[in-house]
């Protein structure tokens, strides 16, 4: 009877880390989505929404945490239950990162708000931003289903929202050039642009944990590659 | 006999993940000041080396992940030794990221080649890693000694580089306004001064993880602020 107990009461910590993850995944997507819904219809309310929600992610991040811990040192989990353990933490962190991108995008909508977005850089953020939060949705679907297989295809098909962020990168680059007057609020819209692209990165790292989670490994093969603006020179020279 | 052979190899595994997380810390800081270095000198070749250096960080932080997840299964430490464990992972999450943040930097050194980066410029993205170097050297040595007030003190004083990068913000800006040639140019080195405002952040988390190490608590207070430059609006607005 005691052992049953004990066991239950395990259980019950690790579906709480897993409640709480998919909670945290679930606001996380939600402030990706109204930072760049408040940033394209300049929506100064819903902005600071998204600015005050951070502190949800935060303090779930910190009690994931330590319970964590305090499951780990009471019941001294080995092999794959220390791995979910260990990934939760892990997902967390990523999760509280992906926030933190969010309530950085939603703080530039002020100063962009004095000239607007222009429609297709707009259509632009909303596209990429699609591209990112079904990426974060799926990662976060192989995380209450823990197929290893589907972790490794997310992992490997980061290139859609690098190859839509570079293009959405020269466009800004083109409006700065044609009017100085843009360059403020453009330089606003390439750290969104930045931060979005990010989003992709933090769900392939989720990817990643699952898969160790589920198979004590990491994921085989080259890590998809870091964003390729780093190598865009000015129009001039190309 | 035994109790003490196993009291020493547990000790010597606490040793190696300290020992580790210090090689890491030196790595990171010589990844970002060479990234800085290459970009002002325009110096491809040294930001060659530090976009290669960046696999060895990678490598460092799976291997500490490892050899504290090992520990943790075999030696079920309580207390303060299990707080050093996981602030170990959390370290080594935080200087691997300082790691990308450098290697980013260093890809951005061929872009910015063509047109080179303008004295003031350079000085001030000098000035600014020097900084965040700065508190990152000194959040390393805390690491060693552990003390949680100096752990407080420098989590507490990020507004000298917040202050450095908004001023850098600005110039970058009016640089970009004055000539559109100078766009595609003074846009990475906004990134670039970004990596290394962020730099800054991840010292202050580390500050945070040795805080929690050395008392098992989070530091009380507010976190320091987000960058300003988020609120920066186009010059004719202000």
């Amino acid at each position: 009877m005691a052992s049953t107990h004990i066991i239950r009461a395990y259980d019950d910590e690790l579906k709480f880390l897993f409640r709480r993850i998919s909670e945290m995944g679930g606001l996380a997507e939600q402030m990706v989505s109204d930072a760049v819904r408040a940033l394209v219809n300049a929506d100064a309310a819903l902005a600071q929404k998204v600015i005050s929600d951070d502190v949800i992610l935060d303090n779930a991040e910190r009690e994931i945490g330590d319970k964590a811990i305090v499951t780990i040192a009471k019941r001294q989990p080995v092999a794959s239950d220390l791995r979910e353990i260990m990934g939760s933490i892990r997902i967390a962190s990523d999760l509280e990162r992906v926030g933190d991108l969010g309530k950085n995008t939603a703080k530039r909508v002020i100063a962009v708000q004095g000239t607007g977005v222009p429609r297709s850089l707009a259509r632009g953020l909303e596209h990429l931003s699609e591209l990112a939060l079904a990426q974060l949705n799926e990662v976060l679907d192989v995380y209450a289903t823990r197929s290893p297989e589907k972790a490794r295809s997310i992992r490997d098909r980061d290139e859609e929202i690098d190859a839509m962020y570079t293009s959405l990168f020269r466009e800004l680059l083109t409006y700065m050039m044609e009017d100085p007057r843009n360059i403020t609020t453009c330089t606003h819209l390439l750290f969104c642009a930045k931060n979005i692209e990010r989003i992709g990165d933090h769900a392939t790292n989720i990817a990643e944990t699952i898969y160790y989670m589920a198979t004590g490994a990491q994921p085989e093969g080259e890590r998809p590659k870091d964003d390729t603006t780093t190598s865009v020179g000015a129009p001039s020279e190309q």
